[in-house]
């Protein structure tokens, strides 16, 4: 399978770069760091071992990519209204469209763009489970972890079960190295991740704290619980209950990470628009449409509105 | 009638400066800025007209000061921890203690200290209106407003009515040319206060904002009304209804107002205690005990607890 990644940052790099090296036929799309990933490659400093990718097949110009049978979205869901333009330039017909990205609401309009151009893509959301940033152009340093869920879309998100699409991307994943998980409910999974992202990516921002200093504090430990427990009521007004002990499981596994920066800290730091949309609108608004009101999240989601660098640009 | 200020910053240097200008008889408890004061005079800034009084009754020692009739407590109330100290040494019995202090619940430690060694001292709450800085030592800048609304305290905040001391207390400030309002209930002042201060205080801190960056950001201006309809639900659990209008008059005022830095976020900035325990742990608590939740105010207060420079004192 050919495959293509859109973005090649902190997720792109890593992932694509993983594939690549594992062999895989991989083509990636940049924007600022083409010329420097053109002449020197891609540097992957990993846990898992460092490597340079030396050959890379780069490209500035989505129009100039081969069709592919995978297209790897890494963008920043801040950059999907891109995707109506990038999108049908890469993808076979009859292809998939995987979202590695965090939050939810993002795959019906990927679902909309993708198959009013080429029949029967398929559409499907991978988590990412991994602490990773750019350092540098085309320079990836990757702490922790790296985990993937994968999850189909279907409309209005109803569960796809394990898809033979979801097996053969994951089997290349696994072939990278890289521990995977085929989930039956791409919204049941995408919620549950919200369990972590909401709290600790919006608090780190306001309080301008790590998740570090955040776990340490008694105060924020019950604020990032309480969240966590609005959380699991909007996944409940979707009849995607998460178990109790998931957000305990997830705050007992947040004091034991290293000190660290959200990747909302890090694109409020760096004056970039923060994911605002997918991890605090949709979320929201789908848990309003089902009648729940969910009061501390919808005030984080003022506060950092009110913080947000820059407006989104919605498609 | 002889009246004390403990604390000469930007309320008592300003109300102890403008009844000691009218006349009053008026001493003055001063800290750091004893030296200057005693050798300079106090300097104030009004929009109500400039003036520097020269000969301050001026002291560094409660212990040196004479007994007094009316005690001005103008200490933040992160400082209230000295009040069993300062106040026996200088509250004549029979005489009163006025609380010019933000937020709720410090009354009954008030009454309980002085009515331990001076019986029959009355407690009155002060309510300031106004904005008012301390720019230098001994030197106070007045930039709007000033009325004051005087509420007598009694156990349980039971409504006192208006009492003889709170006439003659307002008649020495309303000769010194400030508005005064008498109120026969206490509590329920306190509480409407709380529906400015909650809001605007907490968020100016958690959001690095003036009044006028929050009032103008349509999405904050949501918030603080929201929020305060939680003081109101808490004033409601407290048989102390709030009327719709009033939060609306509040939200209209606060358009109008000058751009200003909070009290909280200067204490903030300066790295000086928030006033956390008056103006939000009391309230919190009181409707508490009634059985009302207030969740957004509750996450404010979580939030301010983390970013509090320093743990406050209580006594």
């Amino acid at each position: 399978m050919r495959y293509a990644v859109l973005g090649t940052g902190a997720i792109g790099g890593f992932y694509g770069g993983q594939l690549a090296r594992s062999g895989c036929d991989v083509h990636f799309l940049l924007h600022s760091d083409y010329d420097i990933v053109n002449q020197r490659g891609l540097i992957v400093e990993s846990v898992h071992g460092d490597f340079v990718l030396s050959a890379v097949n780069a490209y500035a110009d989505v129009a100039k990519m081969p069709p592919c049978d995978v297209v790897l979205v890494a963008l920043k869901s801040t950059q999907n209204h891109l995707l109506p333009t990038l999108l049908p330039a890469v993808v076979q017909p009859g292809g998939a469209v995987v979202l590695l990205q965090n939050g939810l609401g993002a795959e019906p309009d990927v679902a909309q763009v993708v198959n009013a151009v080429a029949d029967g893509v398929h559409v499907i959301g991978g988590l990412c489970f991994i602490c990773s940033n750019k350092v540098g152009p085309g320079h990836i340093r990757h702490l922790d972890y790296g985990n993937l869920d994968f999850g189909e879309y279907r409309t209005d998100y109803a569960p796809a079960g394990v898809t033979e699409w979801m097996r053969q991307i994951g089997a290349d994943f696994q072939q990278a190295g890289l521990g995977v998980t085929l989930s039956e409910d791409l919204l049941q999974i995408r919620w549950q991740k919200l369990v972590w992202n909401i709290p600790f990516n919006g608090l780190s921002v306001v309080l301008d704290a790590t998740t570090e200093e955040m776990i340490g504090n008694p105060v924020i430990y019950e604020l990032a619980a309480l969240l966590m427990q609005e959380v699991a009521m909007g996944a409940k007004s979707c009849d995607r209950p998460i178990p109790d002990h998931y957000i305990q499981t997830r705050l007992d596994h947040t004091e034991k990470m290293k000190p660290y920066h959200t990747s909302m800290k890090l694109d409020y730091d760096a004056g970039r628009p923060m994911e605002l949309q997918t991890i605090f609108a949709n979320p929201l608004a789908m848990a309003r449409s089902r009648g729940v009101e969910l009061p501390r999240i919808a005030m984080l989601y003022q506060q950092l509105q009110f913080l947000n660098p820059q407006p989104e640009s919605h498609p």
